[in-house]
C-alpha cells in the first residue's frame, strides 16, 4: 500500500459545549497544522498516488474555509463540537467529495483510503481515517 | 475511525542482557518521549474520541511509575530486557487496564484500539498497537 | 554563555485591526508553543541555568492567564494588537517580573537575559529578546 | 503488533517525465529522510523486534547506493519516475531481500511487515507498506 | 529585540569541486527548508515586525529562482561552491535587496537584522546572519 | 556571521545531588540530542564554515566518551552535577580542544565560535556558547 501525505495549516477560533471540556468551554482558538494522507496499493502510470499539485490545492481550499473564522458561526457546524478529531472527520469528507468530483484528476479516482491527521500543539493530535 | 493522541515522557536508566545489544549492555539511560493513540470508529456525544484531560492525567500516572527510575529494579520488570519495544507494551497494558477500570471516564468504555509509540531519539523509535 | 530552555503552550482566541493583517482581522485564533529561554554566563552552585522546575512553573502560571481566552477581551492587552511578537515580549515581560520577585528562586538572580519563542505553526515564529 | 522504526537520509538529483510534473520535469534534487519501520507480532527472545543495529547498518547500505547521485542515470530505475513513493517502494523491496538473506540476523526471519517513509520536505512525505 | 521568522523550501540539484567534498562532488541534490528570520528593536506601528504576508510572498519569490534547478548551471553561481552556507547568505542578500527596494512595505524599513538558515536534512542545517 | 550545525546523540544514566533536583536525585537517565553549531565571519576557500564530515566525526568521538555510560562514574565528571547544561559545555570544550589540536582540518581554524545545545526532551533543552 502507498500513500502520500501533503501538510498546511489553518487558524480558527471557536469554543466546545459540555462540562467535559472545562475551561475550553469559552471561546478561544487553535492552529491546527494539517496532513492530509491519500492512499492506494498501485501506483498510477506517471508512478504517483496523486498528482501533489492538485492534492496540496484542493486541501489549500478545503481549508481556506475553515482559516481565519470563528467555527461556532460556520454554518455547516451548527450544533457540533468542533473538536480536533470532528474536525479531521469534516476535512477528510470534503477532500472525498472533490476527489470524486475530479478536483484531483482522473488518476485521483484509483485512491482507496484517505487519512486526516490535525495537530493541535505540540503534545495533542486527532485523525479520521476512511475508504474512498 | 478515530485517533486522539497525546504526547508526555518519562527519563530513566537501565542495562540489557545479551550479546546482541553490544555496548548497551552498560548501565545507560534514555528519555522516552510517548505517544499514546486512543482510537474508536465513532466519537461520543460530546464528539470525542476520548476526555483528553482524563487520557493526559491516566497517561501522566502511567509514567510516574517509569521517571526519574533505574528500570533494572523495577520489581515488574525483573529478568526482562526493557528494550523500548517492550516498554511501549507495559504502559500500553497500563493504560487499557486503567480504562477498563474507568479511569478515562464512561466515555472511553467505547474505545476499540490503542497504540503507544516511545521515541528514544531524534533516529530511533518503537510503539506497540493492540486492541481493547 | 548558558542557556536553558523550556517549552509549553497556550489556546487563544484574537483578531487584528488594520488592513495589513487581511482576513486576520477577522476573529481567528492560535496555538502558540511557546519556548522560553533563561541565559547567564556562569552556572550556580548546583550546576544549573536556573531550576528548571520552578522555571516551568512559573511559565505554566503566565500562559494560563493566555490560555482559552479571547485576547481581544484581555485587560492588559486593550488598544493592542496582540500579534505573536508582541505576545512574545508580554510573555518575556512577565517571566522577568516573576525572576526579579524571587518565583524561580534566589539562584535566579544570576540570569542576565531572557528570549521568548512564540511557534504559531510550522511555518512561523516570533520572538522577543531582552536583558535581565 | 510491534514496530522498531529508524531514520537515515540520502540527497540525490533526478527529473520527472510527464506533464503532471511541471516545473518538475527539470533536473533537481532532494534530501529524502527514511524512516523503515520493522514489524511483527511478538518479540523475539532478546525482547526486541530487531538488532537495530543490523537494522540501522542495512538501511544504511541501501541508501548509501542512491546517495550523492542522479537517479536518472541509476540502472535500476531506468523508465521509471523515481518519485518518492517509488522510490518508498525500491528501498522497502532492498530491505526485504536483505531480511530474506539473513542481513538483518534469524532474529528477524519472525518480521511480518515492513513500512519506509520518505520525507521530501516539511510538508510532504510519502510511503509504502508491505508484508514479509 | 524582536524576530519573526517564516519558513519555505526548494529542491535543487548540484555538485561541488574540492576534495574535501568527497563523494559530494557527483552530481546529487537536496531539499532546502528554510528559514528566514527578520530583526528589529522595536515593533512598527501596527505591532508587528514585517508584513508577514509580503516577507513570505519576497521569500518565495526568492527561492522560486533556485527551485526545481541544477544550481551549477545558475548565472549567479559561476564558479562557485553552492554549499548550504554559501546559499543562506544568497538568500539573505536577495532577501536584503528587496527589503531596500520597498518589497516588504515601508514598515520594513525599521527592520535592522536578518538570518537566513538552510536544514538539508534531519541532521544538519547552516545559516547566516547579517545586518540591514 | 556564517555557522554550520550538525546533529548526533547520546544516551546516558546519572543522578544529581542536591534538593533542587527533587526526584532527579535518584539514578535515572537521558536522551541528548546534541546540535553542535560551528560559526565564522567568511567562508574558506572551499565555501564552507567547516569540513562538515570532520565536523561530525569530531563530534562522534566527543560523544562516543558519554555514551551508554553512567556519568556519575565518569573520572572527568567527578564531584559536578551532569545537568544538561554542563554536559553543553563539556562536549563544547572538548570539541574546542579538537579544532586546535586541527582535527576538524586546517580551514577550521578560521572558526570563532561553537554552540552546542543539548536536547533533553521535546519540552526541555539547553546549551553553551562560547569563542574559540
Amino acid at each position: 500500500m502507498f500513500h502520500v501525505t501533503v501538510r498546511d495549516h489553518f487558524m480558527a477560533a471557536h469554543s466546545f459545549r459540555g462540562d467535559v471540556f472545562g475551561p475550553a468551554q469559552a471561546l478561544h482558538g487553535a492552529t491546527f497544522v494539517v496532513d492530509a494522507s491519500f492512499r492506494r496499493p498501485e501506483l498510477d502510470e506517471d508512478g504517483v498516488v496523486v498528482d501533489i499539485g492538485l492534492a496540496s490545492a484542493r486541501l489549500g481550499e478545503v481549508l481556506a474555509d475553515l482559516n481565519y473564522r470563528n467555527l461556532d458561526g460556520h454554518p455547516e457546524f451548527k450544533g457540533a463540537n468542533t473538536t480536533t478529531e470532528y474536525l479531521a472527520k469534516a476535512i477528510a469528507d470534503r477532500l472525498a467529495e472533490r476527489i470524486r468530483a475530479g478536483g484531483m484528476g482522473e488518476g485521483a479516482r484509483g485512491l482507496t483510503g484517505l487519512q486526516v491527521t490535525l495537530h493541535e500543539s505540540h503534545v495533542a493530535w486527532a485523525g479520521y481515517e476512511r475508504a474512498l
